[in-house]
């Protein structure tokens, strides 16, 4: 059997899609779309449909779907909550579809689009997302999604965390710079992750916006058995069994 | 006096021109290019005149200037020498302008032609490189050439070592996450720079080519006080005193 190989984006700008058709892409945007995505199939949700545009998840509304819809930090006045993982309470999400308005989650969802699998990682399903990986025979690619196409250090960190998990098993190799540098990043920051964080421009901009209370919570690991796993166009769960 | 911005790039296909048309940009690509011309001027080249195109340095050839021309490693048959520092050597570049064909760098510093000065990085000029920005009342921007539009490893830890040094005085400020990551690799790799550039892809093709015999001398700190500077899109030399 020959090894799978594993590569890590640090930016939508950066992914090609040539060599990628066969791979597992995972979509990490850890502050916080990926964590809130995570924690709404952690507390039951049926399926999220992400929307590009404003006017859609409005037309969704009125139909009366439940609406998360932010932009800047600040939640749209006709949404039913904001991008906080706080808001996708078992309360308000059990059983429910969710629509989810993100210009930006739903950019990089299209570019992913021709791989074989998309995911969505956190730290939230960090294990049960590679326990999973490690049983699939595929070739894995870690995507950043990064803050407006730029690096940024919490989704390298998470990135970095998953591929020490998988480069620890045989089935392996990189020649990726980006994915031995995610690696380094994260072994330096994981014993104070919060102290680490420090440093990341989206740490600052969510204590000015007065949104960071959630941080804390996403930097939890394995909160969550379930993977989000988009299938044509629409994120459902996926329980991965211990 | 406000504080200057530091500011690193990953990739190319990262750079923003916007809000850096008053910075200074640092071209870093330290496996071999941007080591080459620091040794060409530390060696007394007058200028180089870099060109994208094959058949513009064949041109250049046939009216006698010394070209420097290669494509995947391998010296094109009309030139005078390949990409290697150690091609550019006193007895060959002394007073001379050389015409240096290379189609990635030819493409950045068009990419960085808008800031208002570019120069050129590597750890060979690393200590005139930082005391003369020190001494700029302008924010900078490093900007790592990556390879194929990757992030790589080998010039980021350039960048990262330029980073330190900026970071130390107390001139620059830095919200970029990407700085924050160069210089996290740079304090962990510094010790140890050939062990830790072993990670490198670019130091495995360099090996499979046969072409890493400078490779020790591409990471040695300060071997010249001379900085290149592009000028109407011609490289010349500023010699910076101690």
């Amino acid at each position: 059997m020959s090894k799978r190989k594993l590569e890590t984006c640090f930016s939508p700008a950066l992914f090609e899609v040539e060599g990628h058709t066969d791979s597992i892409v995972v979509i990490i945007d850890i502050l916080r779309a990926s964590s809130a995505i995570c924690t709404a199939f952690a507390n039951g949700a049926e399926s999220i449909i992400p929307v590009a545009e404003v006017a859609e998840a409005k037309k969704y509304k009125s139909r009366g779907y439940l609406v998360a819809a932010e932009r800047d930090g600040f939640v749209l006045d006709f949404a039913d909550f904001g991008n906080s993982p706080f808001n996708f309470t078992k309360e308000k999400v059990t059983g429910k579809t969710i629509v989810y308005s993100t210009t930006n989650g739903t950019g990089i969802i299209n570019l992913a689009s021709p791989a074989y699998m998309t995911v969505i990682g956190s730290f939230l399903n960090l294990g049960a997302l590679t326990r999973w990986l490690l049983k699939q025979d595929r070739n894995v690619l870690l995507l950043c999604a990064g803050w407006k196409n730029r690096f940024n250090i919490e989704d390298t960190l998470c990135a970095g965390a998953i591929a020490e998990k998988l480069m620890k098993s045989s089935f392996y190799v990189t020649i990726c710079d980006s994915t031995h540098a995610a690696i380094d990043l994260w072994l330096l920051a994981r014993n104070d992750l919060p102290g680490y964080i420090e440093k990341a421009a989206q740490r600052t901009r969510l204590r000015d916006k007065k949104l960071d209370d959630c941080i804390g919570f996403c930097l939890t690991p394995d909160f969550t058995d379930k993977i989000p796993v988009i299938k044509n166009g629409v994120l459902v769960g996926m329980e991965i069994l211990k």
